[in-house]
């Protein structure tokens, strides 16, 4: 099993675009590099970066802009699933290539009622195409939005399959039976189980697993980063509600464009609420409401942590 | 509205595949000739042509390869719609410029529960980026597969935003209820209305609709093309009845490598049973069962059609 892996909070990076849509490369590497500075890895590209949105030149390019602007590939975990094999295969190769610390793919996700065996041969498509002990591959289970899920016997196989190059996986389902049966199941087996987000960050640790790859981490990074850190601490369940108070805001508004709201209005940078299509941003009264719902509780975006008690 | 578009039966064609799963060019020229030789239209880049499973270099690609090898652009309606907007605009001008008679284009597919603004919005980002009144878009309502669908309401937006550019739907929704209504409300402005499979051919003929667009047009060409052109004959229902029959076969199975499967029976070319991942071919006992079903009815792949009563 791979070892030295990247581990704790990470955050599906959130892709500012300018007023034509093209990427706001500037705002992006900024972000980024906020988010490092709070001890959150990068998984960009993923769900709430608006991955699927981008063409796959402008992942390549935005990959390489980080790397070459300093930022270390061991705190890069890119999302490079794709619904065609050859893109799969083209961005995990270059990721993989650059350094990156692991990739994390969604499974193809038009067709839908596909069979294990052919999603193995998806993920098998790409590992042996790609022949390279550096590949760390995160499985993603997100199926409310893929509508097509990783299963345990998928897991199993490709584990038996691959051990040097599947490391572990982004539990998005919501389910914490299925995040709890992978921590039992796969984990002991060096099979990193990361919560799909800051909710079941604690029990997740609790369990055995490595961490979080959550969206919220775009905002509320230092917080959710320093629970990873003193989770075994006595205010830690303290630490778990205060981070779902505000994920709990958040979450009241389409997430991606609530974020987006957050960043524009503490930057002051209105371009960072442009969202691409068919995403749309928060109309007046949903920008209303969260500002009262931040304002209520004092929260800033991407504020220091608290001092651990 | 624009005038003299494509019209009558057209297939989402079949991509074949070599064994590391290039596209297996000089077979897809083939079959694509066939096709239009049956007088069916080639809506390449379809569902049932593997197209997410294709990169936007392949498609672009094979795209010249077809007009380079004669294949006239009037015949070419291909799938650009895509989860990212640019390579939806990239396929789309390719295509336009290339003379192709329309695109066919999907939903961005990725996010669920999306607004008909955020769909309004990639639409006309696709159209008034590419700025060209020869750009013909057909839209593409396939829920059961996208889980992002078409309303009436979207179409009624962009008919009034660009009644140049928006020309018709492929509605594969297989709820008849869905069609008649496109037929009633949209058809008359011009709009045509393609039923998603032969299935509905007939019906959508007589209500006014301009044809269908049907993965068994890889197979069933010829028929199915003869009912579009003498559908106002005494045998119209007749016809449709044995349309329905041979459907029958294919559809007990996984479609797509069961046209594949019949083709390569036919051809004596094995490598035509090929699919990419996440699909698989059919196993022994689903191709004895489809051997089975078509021996049964005398069904030969693309036989030309009877002579019209």
């Amino acid at each position: 099993m791979a070892q030295n892996n990247i581990r704790g909070v990470l955050s599906p990076v959130l892709t500012p675009f300018n007023a034509d849509y093209s990427v706001a490369r500037d705002a992006f590497l900024a972000h980024c590099r906020a988010l490092v500075q709070c001890n959150v890895g990068l998984a960009v590209f993923g769900t709430n970066s608006e991955a699927n949105s981008l063409s796959l030149a402008e992942k390549r390019e935005l990959l390489d802009m980080l790397v070459e602007n300093g930022i270390s590939p061991q705190r890069l975990k890119p999302g490079t699933g794709a619904c065609a094999l050859p893109d799969a295969i083209e961005l995990s190769r270059h990721a993989t290539e650059l350094g990156a610390a692991g990739v994390l793919m969604l499974p193809p996700f038009y067709y839908k009622g596909v069979s294990d065996e052919g999603l193995f041969r998806y993920y098998a498509g790409v590992i042996d195409t790609i022949a390279n002990p550096a590949l760390r591959v995160y499985l993603y289970h997100i199926p409310q939005v893929t509508q097509v899920g990783i299963s345990m016997g998928l897991i199993e196989r490709l584990l038996r399959a691959f051990p040097e190059n599947i490391a572990g996986i982004k539990d998005s389902s919501g389910d914490w039976d299925n995040t709890q049966a992978m921590l039992t199941r796969f984990q002991p087996q060096g099979f990193d189980v990361f919560a799909g987000s800051e909710s079941f960050l604690l029990r997740t640790l609790q369990g055995g697993g490595v961490g979080c790859i959550t969206a919220t981490g775009n905002v509320n990074a230092a917080q959710i980063a320093a629970l990873a850190d003193t989770w075994q601490n006595a205010d830690a369940a303290a630490q778990q509600a205060q981070l779902d108070t505000v994920r709990g805001i958040f979450q009241k508004l389409p997430m991606i464009p609530a974020m987006k709201a957050a960043i524009a209005d503490q930057t002051g940078s209105a371009d960072w609420s442009i969202v691409r299509p068919p995403l749309v941003e928060l109309d007046a009264e949903q920008q209303r409401q969260l500002k009262a719902g931040l304002a209520d509780i004092g929260f800033k975006v991407n504020q220091p942590a608290r001092a651990a008690t």
